[in-house]
C-alpha cells in the first residue's frame, strides 16, 4: 500500500524529464551555465543574450531546476520551515500568518509548513531537518528540545526560532505573552468592583498552550489586590454551558474572564437563559474583540490583542539566518489591551 | 539583504554536517549499506545486527537523512504538496483538512503545504515543481492551467489533484459542489411559503469562490419554482448590515439566505434593530451549523455541509500516485442538507 509501483527515475507518464544537460545542449553552452543563469548566479559575468538563449531553451523543454539538487551543491536551502498543527487558529493569527507569509517571500525565501500533528520532539525534528531548512520557525504545539534543535543545525539550519515560554538552548525564542491578556481582563473586573472572579478553561484539546497562561496572568492580577480566582472548565458546548450555569450562584462569582469572545457568548447565553443578569450580577470579558462581540446584547467587553506586524518577524528571521553568530533575540508578539463595551 | 553570508557547504555554525560516510565509517559498513538501512529498503537482506549498528552510528553522529538526495536517486519523493492560500477557512474545513494529514501520514506520505500566495498558474507550478512532489493536491485558489499540470508532470508528479469546477486536462478533479448549498437553502425557503428571496453575497476578497456557485445554486432553485433572487452585496461589517437592512422593505424580501451563519448573525442583528421580525416578516437561513446559530434567538436554521472523510481522499490521492494510467477520478467532497431552527 505505502510503496508506489517502482518506475526508472526521473521519469513519468512514459515520458522523460528534461534535464540541465537537454537545456545546454539546445542551447549550446556548458551545463555550468545553464546553472549560473537559472540560478540567477550574480557573481559570474555571462552575456545577456546568452543568458536569453539559456531562458529559451528552459522553457521550450519545460525544465525546472530542481530545488534539492540545488541546495544539494549550495548545501543549504532558501526555504523556511514552520511546523503546521491542528491548533485551531483564529482569525487574526491567520492574518498574521499570511503577512509572515508574504514578507518571507518577498525576501527570497519559500515558505513550506510541515505537516507534524503525531511528531513529537526529536522525531519531529529529524523528519524537518530531512529537508533541510535554512531556518525552522515554530510557532505551534510542538516543543522543541535541545537535542532536536541541535539535529537542525547539524543538518544545516542556521536559525531555529521557537515560540513558547520555556528558553531552549541555541534558539531564538518569541514569546506571546498570553498571560497578559488574563491579566489585562482581571486588572479591568477588578476596577469595575468585582472580587470573585471566574476564568474559563476550555476543554478542547490544543488550547492548553493559550488557556493555562491566561489563568496563570489572570491570578496575579487577583492576587496583586487580595481577590479570588476561579478555574471553570468548559467545554463549547451548550449542556457543558448550562450546566455551568445552574451551579453559577453557588460558585457566588461577580465577574468573568470567558477565553474568548466565542466562549464568552456561549457562556453569556446560559447565563441569560438562567436568569443571571449581565453585567448587573456578573461582569462578562471575552478576548479577540471579533465582530459577533458587538452584536450580543448587552456588546461584549473584550481584550483586543494586536500582533507584531508579519513583515517584522520576517526580517528577524532573515536576521537570524544572515548572522548565525548573533546571540539570541527574545521578542514579545502581543499586546492587550482592555476595550469596553455593555457586559463588564 | 537576500543572500546569506556565504559559508561552505553542508556547514553551519562552525560544526561539519555528519554525512553517510561518517556513519559507514563509524559502524564499519559501506555507504551503500547505511543508505539501505536508513531509507528501509527491504529489497536488500541485510542482518539485523548489522541493521542495527547502523542506526546506532547514525544517532551517536546524529546523522539524518537527507530527503533532498534520496529523491533524487529515486527520481520521486514521498511528498506530496499542497499550495496553501489566503482563503479564511471555517472550522469544517479545517477538521478535514487535518484527517486528511493524518490520513497521508498513514500512508507514509510526507505532507507538506506550500506558501503560495500572490503566485498565478505556471508560476505557482514552476515554485512547486522545484521540490519534486510526487503528488500535488491543489484545494485552494491558485487556478492550475494546462500548462502548469504539464509541468508538474514532467518534473515527476505522478498525480496532480485539482479542486474546481472547471476541468483541467490530465488531473483528477475533485469538486466542492458549493452550488448544492444555495439549492438547499433556497429549496427549503420556497416551501415555507417565500417568494423573493435575497443571497448574501460577502463582499471580502477570496470568498468567490464559494459564494458565486452559491447564488447560481440559489437561482436554479429559484427559477424552477418561478420564484425571484436577489443578490445582496454584503461586507462582514456592522455599517453595511445596517445599510442593507435599512432599504430592506424596499427590496421587499421575504427570505434570505446569508451565505453562512456568522453573515446570518451579522444580518440578523440588524434586521432586528431595524424592527424587522424574523422569522414572521423575514426567514433567515445561514450555513455552515456552528454552535453560534444555536445561541441566537430565534435560533437559526442553517445548511449543514458534511465533508467526505480526508481518509477517502487521501486514499484517492495515494491511489492515483500508484496507477498514473488510471482515468481521471472525479470526486463530489460534501453533501449538504437543511437544519429547520426558529428563524425560517
Amino acid at each position: 500500500m505505502s510503496q508506489p509501483t517502482e518506475q526508472s527515475p526521473e521519469r513519468s507518464s512514459g515520458r522523460a524529464v528534461p534535464t540541465s544537460a537537454d537545456v545546454a545542449r539546445l542551447a549550446g553552452v556548458s551545463r555550468a551555465t545553464v546553472s549560473y543563469v537559472l540560478n540567477n548566479t550574480s557573481a559570474v559575468r555571462i552575456s545577456e543574450p546568452t543568458r536569453q538563449r539559456v531562458r529559451e531553451a528552459a522553457e521550450e523543454l519545460g525544465y525546472v531546476p530542481h530545488a534539492a539538487a540545488r541546495s544539494l551543491r549550495a548545501g543549504h536551502s532558501r526555504m523556511v520551515l514552520i511546523p503546521s498543527s491542528h491548533v485551531p487558529v483564529g482569525p487574526l493569527y491567520s492574518r498574521f500568518f499570511n503577512d509572515f507569509q508574504w514578507a518571507l517571500r518577498r525576501l527570497d525565501y519559500t515558505v513550506v509548513q510541515y505537516g507534524s500533528v503525531g511528531l513529537e520532539a526529536e522525531e519531529a525534528a529529524r523528519a524537518w531537518a530531512e529537508l533541510r531548512p535554512v531556518a525552522v520557525v515554530s510557532l505551534g504545539e510542538v516543543e522543541l528540545t535541545g537535542q532536536g534543535v541541535e539535529i537542525l543545525k547539524r543538518s544545516g539550519a542556521r536559525a531555529v526560532i521557537t515560540l513558547g515560554t520555556q528558553r531552549v538552548e541555541g534558539t531564538h525564542a518569541l514569546v506571546m505573552d498570553q498571560g497578559r491578556v488574563g491579566e489585562v481582563a482581571t486588572e479591568h473586573l477588578l476596577e469595575t468592583g468585582r472580587r470573585r472572579i471566574g476564568v474559563v478553561v476550555p476543554e478542547e484539546p490544543g488550547l492548553g498552550m493559550f488557556s493555562g497562561p491566561r489563568l496563570d496572568g489572570a491570578r496575579r492580577a487577583a492576587e496583586r489586590a487580595g481577590a479570588t480566582v476561579v478555574p471553570l472548565p468548559l467545554r463549547y458546548e451548550e449542556e457543558s454551558a448550562d450546566a455551568l450555569a445552574a451551579r453559577w450562584r453557588e460558585l457566588g462569582l461577580d465577574g468573568v474572564f470567558a477565553y474568548n469572545d466565542e466562549y464568552a457568548m456561549l457562556l453569556m447565553r446560559s447565563l441569560q437563559d438562567a436568569g443571571i443578569s449581565v453585567p448587573d450580577e456578573t461582569a462578562v470579558v471575552g478576548a479577540d474583540d471579533l465582530l459577533l462581540g458587538r452584536l450580543l446584547r448587552p456588546r461584549l467587553s473584550t481584550v483586543r490583542i494586536d500582533m507584531v506586524l508579519g513583515r517584522e518577524l520576517a526580517e528577524l528571521v532573515d536576521h537570524a539566518v544572515r548572522e548565525t553568530d548573533a546571540p539570541p533575540v527574545s521578542r514579545d508578539l502581543l499586546d492587550s489591551r482592555i476595550v469596553r463595551r455593555e457586559s463588564s
